[in-house]
């Protein structure tokens, strides 16, 4: 993540993994999710934040998921169902259940598959938000196999030459095994930045850079800015200009939203703005199905030995291969806590004095 | 394709498609492909440069075939087999045939296995260039079912951060059909601009835009630009500088490199620089083993219409949802014939005088 988008040293509170894990299971249990789901949750979020994800860990999400079930728009004991099945594939239905808990359960259905078919994909309608997809692409790496994962919904971003935000940040995430290596491990919007990129931003009082964002008729900005008010920008897909490669972005938002909303029966956000529901996609290919996993994973090693030891362009220190940085990052916030902003903290205190349940303890 | 693209006017020579098929038919059956081998190869190549896409048609790539072929770098007979295989997975080795050809023999397989399990993927090794992967993805679509293909090889394009050329420009491309609306068709390289595109850029003699490429230390180019002499520039992944979002273009070109390469059981291109063989993957999903087709195909009518008239920005005309612009073109170049630049029609007539088979007939 760019410098800009941390939380200033002044302003961080650190926490540990194990805390947070704790109170974040505990709101969940609170809204009504069963343990062990509520466990799942905590992992996903928490494990994220390790990774230095901070746009979609707890600070971003716990507070829009607790407004949520309280609204009743998640429900927290859904009866989700296969609608339609083959040896390869399933389509789930949700019943509005959270999709940071029911995505590690849908792949792992994908996974299984995957062991008797060589590929498994399931997708998901009729739910809620998916959390950092990265964490479930890495369940299928972790696996041994190729995991991959595409989520979209929401209107937040331009098509190519468009004004109208039609397009999700619809992200795209991919996971591999190496041998030695942490593994490659890819999570990203479609669009020039993620959506929760611009609030935490807003946050931290950082400006936007030129080609992130376009003004309110839809024409790039080509300069520094701080963050407008809502509604008067809207997000690029990456490329940022035709001219850039934006056409690529919108192509690989298609990509997601065709394969999530599409491919699950459902209308695309596009034509549904009012709608809450998110759609994903879950995909295991078994490494084994195709070649002898040892030569892989050998491989896989080679090559992303090779992209961290080659020589960096001039003014920077390394080349970090996808997912090196936040490897790196867990090792650190383990031994040193994550550092969540004061006024996350805040929300935690006050959402767990409501709750009646114990405060977040603190490093 | 971007105006500065095209072949101007004035060194435009026009020939029909028919007469481009058959000539490019005789060309590969005097390198010893069969008949019917043939006959698929110039449908892959004549149709892409009927989409408009001239950088993976006849002009940049018959030279290099019929080069490989007399250097016996491609085989006009392979015995190519499938190595291992599940009832969703198939990994070919190609026996050094030309993957145009192969490509849609293994989209095929792929499809049968989806017909069967709901998914096949069938990735491919030890081959030569695969054209323009759209296409064989578009086979796909036009059986109901999603269509992705990837493919890499070669090293041009510098990794974020990076100064050396460590990845292949390493495209994507994914195919969906719908009832009324022309395909939802994606084919690009995961860098901001082409390989051939600054091929094409040097024969046109069109400048290159900022943030396509580096110069020969990986310092992004930051201004417009004549076309480097080779050796002097790398390409950058799209985005262009971290900044803008390199770093998801980067991880876009991992997935089809892992995808493709390292899934086929071989060495990354990265680790192998003199290998002149490519490896792709054709991936088929079923629509009807997770939803109702006609809905998918509705939704599908629905989402690209919205795109197309949809309000475009300050400065442009419409919205194009990719695929849109190159089905219109088919349409115009089936009938006012395809615009070669006339060094290529040089290049075909002295080939067929060479090869003793009739000259290109123009229009």
């Amino acid at each position: 993540m760019l410098e800009r988008f941390k939380v200033p040293q002044v302003d961080q509170v650190k926490v540990s993994s194990e805390s947070l894990k704790i109170t974040v299971t505990q709101i969940f249990e609170k809204m009504g999710v069963n343990h062990e789901d509520s466990l799942l949750g905590a992992d996903v979020l928490v494990t994220t934040d390790l990774r230095g994800v901070e746009t979609h860990g707890v600070s971003n999400m716990m507070r829009k998921y607790t407004e949520m079930y309280n609204k009743k728009e998640l429900n927290p004991k859904p009866s989700w169902k296969i609608t339609r099945e083959a040896p390869a594939t399933a389509n789930i239905d949700a019943d509005k259940g959270l999709a940071v808990i029911l995505g590690p359960k849908a792949m792992k259905i994908a996974i299984e598959k995957a062991k008797k078919v060589g590929v498994g994909i399931v997708t998901m309608h009729n739910s809620g938000h998916s959390g950092a997809i990265g964490y479930h692409a890495m369940l299928a790496a972790e696996e041994n196999m190729i995991g991959m994962c595409m989520t979209a919904g929401g209107r937040a971003v331009l098509p190519t030459f468009g004004s109208e935000p039609l397009l999700g940040t619809n992200p795209i995430a991919f996971a591999a095994p190496a041998k030695k290596e942490p593994f490659l491990l890819f999570d990203a919007a479609t669009s020039a930045i993620a959506g929760n990129k611009v609030e935490l931003a807003s946050r931290v009082n950082a400006k936007l850079l030129p080609g992130w964002i376009s003004d309110a008729k839809g024409a790039p900005i080509n300069t520094e800015e701080d963050v407008p008010n809502k509604g008067d920008y809207f997000l690029l897909p990456v490329g940022g200009t035709r001219e850039l490669g934006s056409h690529k972005g919108f192509g690989f938002s298609m990509i997601s939203e065709t394969m999530t909303a599409l491919l699950s029966g459902v209308m695309s956000s596009m034509l549904d703005p009012e709608s809450k529901a998110g759609n994903h996609c879950f995909i295991a290919y078994d490494i084994s199905a195709f070649t002898d996993l040892e030569t892989f994973k050998n491989n896989m090693d080679k090559m992303l030995k090779t992209l961290r030891d080659s020589k960096p362009a001039p003014g920077h220190k390394q080349v970090y291969y996808p997912g090196l940085l936040e490897h790196q990052e867990i090792i650190k916030r383990l031994s040193e806590g994550i550092p969540l902003h004061k006024k996350v903290v805040e929300w935690f205190d006050n959402i767990t004095t409501e709750l009646n349940i114990p405060n977040l303890k603190k490093v």
